[in-house]
């Protein structure tokens, strides 16, 4: 596919990580890769120049939000999220499908799609797998989801439900797929005055907490040549056991040549864990959620900065940090901004807890470069407490 | 005095604007100038790093918060201001007369100073001329505010009531140069690690909305002979006309050679009124606030970014504007963010609107160096419209 490749550099001799580099029409992204999300078309308390400079390569942005507002028309007006954003690097979207189960209201599924109301007024709407696909090719990412059907836990333990899920989502991936051919086929995607550009498709795994479902949609999913696949349906709330055994049953089945993405996952330490597992891609809200509530990431295990024993601190957040705000900040400053619920908070917050996540897979990409080294012990850094 | 120094550059041959220069142990400051608030030792919404690129030469915070929480001990402790906020130029802290005033709950005034309790957490203070000058030696910034009283509107129109407020505040006023002058003549202030450096005390004029009461207290104020004055008591709902006079009668009356400060004055247009009027310094929340709230400052007046009319408008927010904002983004974009209650949106309103006062202020300077141009027609640059 034109535009699209995935090319894998080297493996980790001591598990199935991969060191690999994923070119898209706005630009390369080497894996694995985090990727900050941006639900309604910007990452929370952050811009996109602060983003670039943290090296951020790809973000992510939300259909079922931007579908309700502004509206992927109008976004596709204004030159596509690229254009809207003004966000210059690769974007993915996700479908709709998560947010339609977990953030609607009234969500009624049948086997064409799912009506809902919105969470912002009311009113009535209905998504299916063409118009979750139609509506991913007005906003313009370099990577679209097929729209899938995503059970919480405890329903995705429930085997007839898992069964049902699965077998919907792989119906509604081949849905996505002609439409999105279709679109393809006849001309690329042309937003406002940019360049016309192709998308890739990935289809998502389901089949909830039973491995011989996720085995299956693996390969049924394989079957239908996408050029990604994603891992949808863990971080519900389940065990982290189940989450594990979940991931470890599904990503070898998935194409080898083919990046791999597991939606909405996780701490620090559960990225490395995926990648040791063959995980190309991460997003969660994780950092930047955590830093709007005061929840830091430190080579030293998590901080809550609103603690007193900080007022009078006058060391960084981080000592071994290498971000803007280690390199200026006390940390009696970032509490007092804390304490008081100023913006700044927010914003530096995000940027440090944003550059710890960027900074963890850029050691792992190197520690999987290095050949026999396990990714969890990077060789020649420093070893962050809590990973080793 | 060591460390401060006011000189007059050039003096406008059509109005009392002069073109100053503002030496301060931290920097200079180019006047007539603009002055941000950072209430909470941070101007909301924006970064030290980012206050700098807009060319911000001197920020303002405030010792009733701060006194509040963390405390003028905890600040003092790490390093003052500048060490615990970082930001490396200028600043001022306000006395807290303003707000013990206007913010604390059960303000008691009598001769000696103000029993209050806190607007956080009920619990009693009281500031007098002493605590509140010896809090702003803790905080040590460049330049320091005298405890005054400061009436509302319409209190500040009964005569007896201004004239009692107006002879408290001279009263202070002279106190609290007891108190700075005991300090400076010991040690010049020294916290933390920096090295120590005297601190300037400004006197604030009072007096209502009573021309002669103003015009009293410039004069015994200007004989305590004090590094520079302010006026304030402007802009607590009096009616434009009057707040004019009141700055009409007042500034003439202060000593030449010392800067002269309007407190929480104004919008555009009444800065580059009391510009001509012989003002050098101003402060306001207004474009911090207004850019919270989605009003924005453009050449061509104000306008609300949630209006529908920008929906879909791919245009920058001023054309005639060189900030990033401007020269990034999309009144579209800027709408959506706000109608989605961003975080970005307040950023990117915040250096927006701070951009527009700052670049105002340069034109008033230039056209004052220019001589015989009168500061509101800039010559060699676009007039903005609602300046002719």
């Amino acid at each position: 596919m034109a535009g699209f490749r995935f090319e894998v550099l080297a493996r980790d001799a001591r598990s199935q990580a991969r060191r690999g580099r994923l070119h898209t029409p706005h630009g390369v992204i080497e894996t694995p890769a985090f990727m900050p999300v941006g639900t309604r078309a910007t990452v929370k308390a952050i811009g996109p120049e602060a983003l670039e400079a943290l090296g951020a390569e790809i973000i992510l942005a939300n259909t079922y939000h931007l579908y309700l507002r502004p509206g992927t028309a109008t976004v596709a007006e204004l030159g596509g999220l690229h254009g809207f954003t003004t966000w210059r690097r690769p974007m993915l979207t996700d479908s709709g499908g998560f947010q339609v189960f977990s953030l609607a209201a009234l969500a009624m599924v049948d086997d064409d799609g799912v009506r809902f109301r919105s969470h912002l007024d009311g009113a009535a709407h209905r998504f299916t797998p063409e118009v979750a696909t139609a509506a991913q090719m007005q906003l313009g990412a370099d990577i679209i989801m097929a729209f899938d059907q995503c059970l919480g836990y405890p329903a995705a333990a429930e085997a007839a439900e898992a069964r049902q899920a699965m077998e919907r989502t792989l119906r509604w991936a081949e849905r996505c797929r002609r439409e999105w051919e279709g679109a393809e086929r006849g001309a690329a995607v042309r937003r406002g005055n940019a360049e016309p550009f192709p998308q890739a498709l990935f289809g998502i795994v389901q089949g909830g907490a039973h491995l011989d479902l996720r085995a299956e949609c693996a390969e049924r999913l394989a079957a239908l040549d996408l050029p990604g696949y994603a891992i949808g349906g863990v971080s519900v709330g389940e065990p982290v056991e189940t989450a594990s055994a979940v991931v470890a049953a599904t990503a070898p089945r998935l194409p080898a040549d083919k990046p791999r993405y597991l939606m909405g996952v996780g701490t620090p330490e559960d990225l490395e864990r995926y990648v040791r597992m063959g995980v190309d891609l991460f997003d969660c809200v994780l950092p930047t959620r955590n830093a709007r509530n005061g929840v830091l990431f430190t080579s030293a295990g998590k901080i809550a900065i609103k603690n007193a024993r900080y007022a009078r601190d006058p060391g960084p957040l981080d000592a071994a940090c290498g971000c803007r705000v280690c390199r200026r900040f006390s940390r009696a400053y970032l509490r007092h901004l804390y304490q008081s619920g100023e913006v700044l908070a927010a914003m530096l917050n995000t940027e440090h807890n944003l550059f710890h996540y960027l900074d963890r897979m850029r050691q792992l990409r190197h520690a999987v470069e290095l050949g026999g080294a396990s990714p969890h012990r990077p060789a020649g850094r420093a070893t962050p407490p809590e990973s080793t």
